[in-house]
């Protein structure tokens, strides 16, 4: 019977006992005295490793298994034998052991305190870490459990374009196409998309509720720890739906995934919180317990004011209705005024884009933002313009190029009565649910300025 | 009871006689005597409408509903009635209506019969039509089912890199990334990848099984009804797998995302069935219950060179070992000498990518492509080369930037003993299951060459 390290503890494993199994893995350390040796094993289907114990008496070949080197790659039969009173509940015993790929001796990541740069320079072995193990299976299962959460709601995936014609989709700096035989490969300057919101929006007037999940691209030369150049966002557009009404899916997109790994993920919560943030697995529980708090962005300015008055330091204290709310001030909202996540609401217009819903107090927009504890801001949303007019209008004010938005505002001209949508920038719920510091932990093989190795 | 069209058609709806219930939905044709009207409503939900009867003694507002166009959005509450004899089992007896927002006159798609060309110049409407609304119905089932088969199987979803510095991978022509502010933002020349599977690999040797779901980009310019520019691939890979194993997975993953869609989207096919291919139904079911052909290429050939003996006329009847077959060759295999789904395999290594693994009898590589009846090749895949030697060797031949791939050749140094994977283009796949005949209709907002609006 082959079976997977996984496989084998997730069942009641004590009906184990005495069964003969097969068992391909990876070795993580070996030690062997002259007549008995330890395999530590992983077949990456699990952060827990199976120890495989071998005896100079029972194995032919003793001393070629006795140097096998980490990671080399072995396949081992043996008897499963229960160990209640050590720290594994069982282990095997080997009853023929072989070594299918030796590894060299240079492997870089044998020290288990190798620094998270060092981790960083070798992204392709890295994963091989208990540390990466547990952040890339929880990553796994969030975005696996937005899919299923979406599917169960009824909402499309979409694929949106990431090529766009269009310099206007109101999010930074974007990345650009060289040409291509010494001309425009598409017939005109073409740069990578920043969002999928405008095309979202084209099929949830068609479908109701529509999804993207993908690749976006911004060419921002920041080197903090929160900004990568391509990064993968989720973007849910609902038509028939408003700002309250979001609000409220936000809040069970957040909790049903966080939910899944709690459930799944048991294991690398308890690695990651050990390794980041001790209070992680329960900051996650409270989150998925607790009521999401809505504030309004002009109550959220006498807040902050009223912090100020009373002497805690903002790096900006500078407090005012208009103003852009830094990091600290999105933090101070969710951790010191309201410990757990809040919505900010109807922001002013000039600080928010063009196609957000003109409220009737003709200074802000029906927008909202999800702050969360540690992060910062994790989701922006927002009602979007359902007037053709209103929308043209404030186009004309932003001097955006018209013809190239043409078909973006003749969507309001068909019976567009009411549509919303947010963004999840996805690296950031990966750090936010493993407790990462800096975001190039969150996704494989970072991309950020200045770096594109593997 | 606010309900969507699907969920009333979905359950039981006898037990719906006579309730009230309120639909929020868009007018598919409204058309009115001067006492009686008839609203065909679609709220995206399902390809069914819902008609809706409205009378001048039950509503005050008969001529405002009277007068709403094609696609206005409209709320309406009324009582659902049985109608057994009429061809839908129930229609809605308005009590209560009204246009949330009215649509423009000059609705571009009301015309039932636009062909695809027209179809394709107007991308943001053309989800609102019956043809459209089925393919990407499907779509969406089909991309749920790979989520979802790879969930049940243990695979971590990976998010390959797009950004690459490597020209090397071994496909076709790139895009390239335009300078910014006059430097290289990476500080190298950085390409779009064509493929995750080098990425892939690496952590398949740490996670056992993984695999990628997003888009991969080609500078081709051929416009056929078979390229895009920027399309979707599913590139699972699987350590401890060989080829055999490997077209195990794929037959199983091809089986069950069909299998999904003939439960899911049975009203979705009857319509494609009708308006692409009659036996487009059949064949889908045939596929899930057939065994998958395995057969040799240098079989493959002397099965082509007796076609051509035996009359049979390809456009290309030069026949022979260590040819690239061409489409016509392909189909012949999976829909005249065998009639179904055909895996070529051990292709010659010359017309194959460098990270193939050599077979013994250094003339053919470890790879298999699955041929399909109406599409030809819909997967491709192989064993990879294990051995440090042979790779370094191959990259030499082929001339290809060693440094640049060191880190890939040196996942051979440490336990790479097997590992297998393919590659499926998902817009060949939809092609497939819904008998769509140019790839452009398989995508929401296609790009080619010349062609990026929207």
């Amino acid at each position: 019977m082959q079976l997977k390290i996984k496989e084998i503890f997730n069942q009641d494993y004590v009906k184990l006992e005495g069964q003969k199994i097969q068992i391909k893995a990876w070795v993580r350390s070996n030690r062997d005295s002259k007549k008995i040796g330890f395999l530590v094993l992983n077949d990456g289907s699990s952060l827990t490793n199976l120890q495989a114990v071998y005896r100079v008496d029972k194995i032919d070949n003793y001393e070629e298994i006795a140097a096998a080197r980490m990671w080399a790659a072995v396949v081992i039969e043996g008897v499963i034998k229960l160990t209640p009173t050590a720290k594994q509940p069982l282990e095997l015993e080997v009853l023929n052991a072989q070594i299918l790929k030796q590894s060299d001796e240079d492997f870089l990541l044998s020290n288990n305190d190798l620094n998270l740069e060092t981790l960083r320079l070798n992204a392709h072995l890295r994963p091989r870490t208990n540390l990466f193990h547990a952040i890339m299976k929880v990553r796994a299962t969030l975005a696996f459990a937005v899919h299923e959460f979406m599917n169960q709601n009824e909402y499309s995936w979409l694929a949106a374009p990431l090529f766009t014609g269009n310099d206007a989709e109101g999010a930074g700096e974007t990345f650009s196409i060289q040409k291509f035989d010494n001309e425009e490969f598409f017939g005109k300057q073409t740069h990578l998309s920043v969002t999928g919101q405008l095309q979202a929006e084209a099929y949830a007037q068609a479908f109701g509720n529509v999804y993207t999940f993908g690749p976006t691209f911004r060419a921002e030369k920041s080197h903090t720890n929160r900004h990568l150049a391509e990064f993968w966002m989720i973007e849910p557009e609902m038509a028939f739906v408003d700002l309250k009404g979001m609000q409220d899916i936000v809040e069970d997109l957040v909790k049903h995934v966080i939910k899944a790994v709690l459930e799944k993920n048991q294991q690398e919560l308890e690695f990651l919180a050990q390794r980041n943030d001790e209070n992680l697995i329960k900051k996650l529980q409270k989150v998925v317990e607790s009521k999401f708090e809505r504030i309004e962005y002009k109550d959220a300015v006498k807040i902050l004011a009223d912090a100020v008055k009373n002497g805690h330091q903002f790096e900006n204290n500078e407090i005012f209705f208009g103003m852009d709310l830094g990091s600290e001030h999105e933090r101070y909202m969710c951790e010191t005024y309201h410990q757990g996540p809040v919505f900010l609401q109807n922001y002013p217009k000039d600080i928010k884009a063009f196609y957000m819903k003109l409220n009737d107090d003709q200074q802000t927009v029906a927008s909202t933002d999800l702050l969360i504890p540690g992060v910062g801001e994790l989701v922006g949303g927002s009602q979007r313009e359902d007037s053709y007019e209103k929308l043209l209008k404030r186009c004309q004010e932003l001097k955006m190029p018209i013809e190239s938005l043409q078909w973006y505002l003749d969507l309001r001209r068909f019976g567009y009565y009411m549509s919303s949508g947010f963004g999840i920038g996805f690296e950031r719920l990966v750090m936010y649910v493993t407790g990462v510091n800096n975001i190039k932990d969150t996704i494989p093989f970072p991309r950020s300025h200045g770096q594109i190795e593997f």
